[in-house]
């Protein structure tokens, strides 16, 4: 329980509202700005002037809008001057990013990760993306941290990833080697790959105004974002929305994790590999491969198809019998089977979901797609400049 | 997003947060209150002053304290004189109890519920128990306004029972029928069995100061009530949580629901009792004859707890991936059931979960046992005052 906030914290809550907003939003007006957030033209101009004069905002007059009397300044973020390197770790790529203010990809760099990589191979070329990032970045532009996205579950305090089955790591300290590698550029915050997927298509993609939202990541293995009320559900020591190994199947096969019949034994790569019959191949070339030989009518493929999506379907279904979502975002190899199998999919989650649990479930595909994850691991780094813009 | 409140705000939020605070810990000193809420003495004076005013506190000057100095006077809820009436719908009971500010039990009335009662039933009773109760009302007592628990999936806005498989209700219309069984005391407002109960545990009991808590509460059916990041999960709808409808075992037996294998078919009163060759008892009476005759050394019995703590082991590793939480807690039958079977759920809890989902867990029993649901229910009720103290 806490009590009120004193003048000064209003002030620097409303400043840190103000620029979170153009930060989602994108260039906005003042006079937008005094609707939105419920706050007088005047308080509304004093927070700009401050914004702008820590260059985290410019403001303009907007071209020619017809109307008559002086127009509204618009408020814009600084995303060329302002910004954060996000880094990725995925199963079978590394990627880096330096992402602007407002959530805008600047530069972009990527390689593939062969499964297997141990973690101390993949840390040499994430530092280098970075470094030479770097050399591009203006003189005056402002670096304001650094995020880190890892398909595992990896800890707040320090980066330490404590198991990563799909990736093949366990407590292995990525946050820490990585930190020092990039040295005084290491002001590292870490996250869940699909946690932070998850964030970015609820504030800006597929989830926008949606409070209860189910985002699923699927590559060799499943991952979640949850976001229930509003806020994210992260658990104890953030290594929540752990949904890929769900038990679904107590008779199923083996999973990477020491359990039987985890919810990605029966919908990751593995499982529609193995029912169209391609066990040598991997990886999410593969997936779409099967995908496009059901949609050709390859009846092993299909079956294959309708193999995972009916498990896709029943894993949903429990999912809203816990959380009564609004919507449910199938990204990753999990978008391709949505695609071909979205009757199939409804259809078994309606068998298993209760009615009042599942009436007004929309199922959708990301609006980001892969770069969520990159903008996701920036929002990690810029959440510190937006609860305070005036702090450092 | 919002701004920031203004003065006005803080103040009305703050004299909420000061009656939260006397309501959820009792009697408090105003030393301690000024700690606690990080306010200074004469705010905090200014603010106890105020709610004295409106008899929602009283103050008083504690005894010999020992120390130098004018003692702090201590704050209190006046119990006796603020009150809401709490009604609960059960599958084997119907209560009912005046409870007072700070969560006393005032008065309180039950009657027996026999499996498939019809909802019409069910109002007379317990309207008939809320008016025998208002005759002790004294006469300066202030009602604040009633709240109605239900073992089922229930709407918000109006009480309409959508769906209680266990109970046998769909789409009976509850909250108005008793709304206007009550008359002018028909301020309603309604929640869920399983979630007022882990609010109370929450706030009052077993999961106190923490964040991340699944309560389970068992009888034919299974219920959840589940805090994530200190708030609880409720869905879209209200209807979250129905955990005791994720399918565990997809070749099991029918549900209730409608579906198959759900979790409440393993573990829920029917299971323990069929196990145990004791199908044509019921009841909470029956399950605990079970687990008694468990305890003697009856291997028939001891093999149906076993099942059903297996299966109940397996269910809480689902959640614990899903909710990284700190603490599990078993209500009604289950707390019966994990009390013999504490080492085989957790057995079964760790070959299913996620190292790094389970280590913090703490498995309990609640600590306000059935009152819970009756001072949950009566939450409901105070939230409306404890949101804003002088409005009504």
């Amino acid at each position: 329980m806490r009590a009120g906030p004193s003048q000064e914290e209003v002030r620097r809550h409303n400043l840190g509202t103000l620029l979170r907003y153009v930060h989602v939003h994108g260039a906005t007006s003042r006079a937008e700005l005094t609707s939105r957030l419920g706050l007088n033209r005047s308080t509304i101009g004093a927070l700009t002037t401050e914004l702008s004069g820590a260059g985290l905002v410019s403001e303009e007059t907007p071209r020619e809008t017809g109307r008559a009397g002086r127009p509204s300044l618009v408020v814009r973020p600084q995303s060329a001057r302002v910004y954060a390197y996000a880094i990725s770790i995925e199963v079978d790529r590394l990627r880096a990013a330096r992402v602007g203010l407002g959530g805008r990809i600047l530069d972009r760099r990527e390689t593939e990760r062969p499964r297997g990589m141990p973690f101390e191979d993949a840390i040499r070329p994430l530092a280098g993306f970075v470094r030479e990032m770097r050399k591009a970045v203006p003189d005056d532009a402002r670096y304001v941290g650094s995020g880190l996205a890892v398909a595992g579950m990896v800890r707040r305090a320090d980066g330490m990833v404590r198991l990563a089955p799909t990736i093949g790591w366990v407590e292995e300290p990525v946050g820490e080697v990585l930190g020092a590698e990039l040295g005084d550029i290491g002001m590292l915050t870490v996250g869940n790959h699909a946690d932070v997927s998850a964030l970015v298509e609820h504030s800006r993609g597929a989830a926008v105004g949606l409070d209860n939202v189910i985002y699923l990541y699927g590559d060799v293995g499943v991952g979640s974002g949850i976001i229930a009320g509003g806020r994210r559900v992260t658990g104890h020591g953030g290594y929540g929305g752990e949904v890929g190994h769900m038990v679904v199947n107590p008779q199923g096969r083996p999973c990477s994790c020491g359990s039987r019949g985890c919810w990605e034994t029966e919908i990751g790569e593995y499982a529609l590999l193995k029912h169209a019959g391609r066990e040598a191949d991997s990886g999410r070339e593969a997936v779409l491969n099967v995908v496009e030989a059901a949609m050709r009518g390859d009846s092993q493929a299909q079956r294959a198809v309708r193999h995972v999506g009916d498990w896709l379907g029943f894993g949903v279904g429990n999912l809203a019998n816990i959380f009564n979502p609004e919507a449910v975002i199938f990204g990753g190899t999990l978008r391709d089977i949505y695609l071909v199998a979205a009757a199939q999919i409804r259809s078994r989650l309606n068998a298993i979901a209760l009615p009042v649990c599942r009436e007004h479930i929309r199922l959708r595909t990301p609006e980001l797609g892969n770069d969520a994850a990159l903008i996701g691991a920036a929002e990690l780094a810029f959440e510190h400049l937006l609860a305070d813009p005036l702090l450092s």
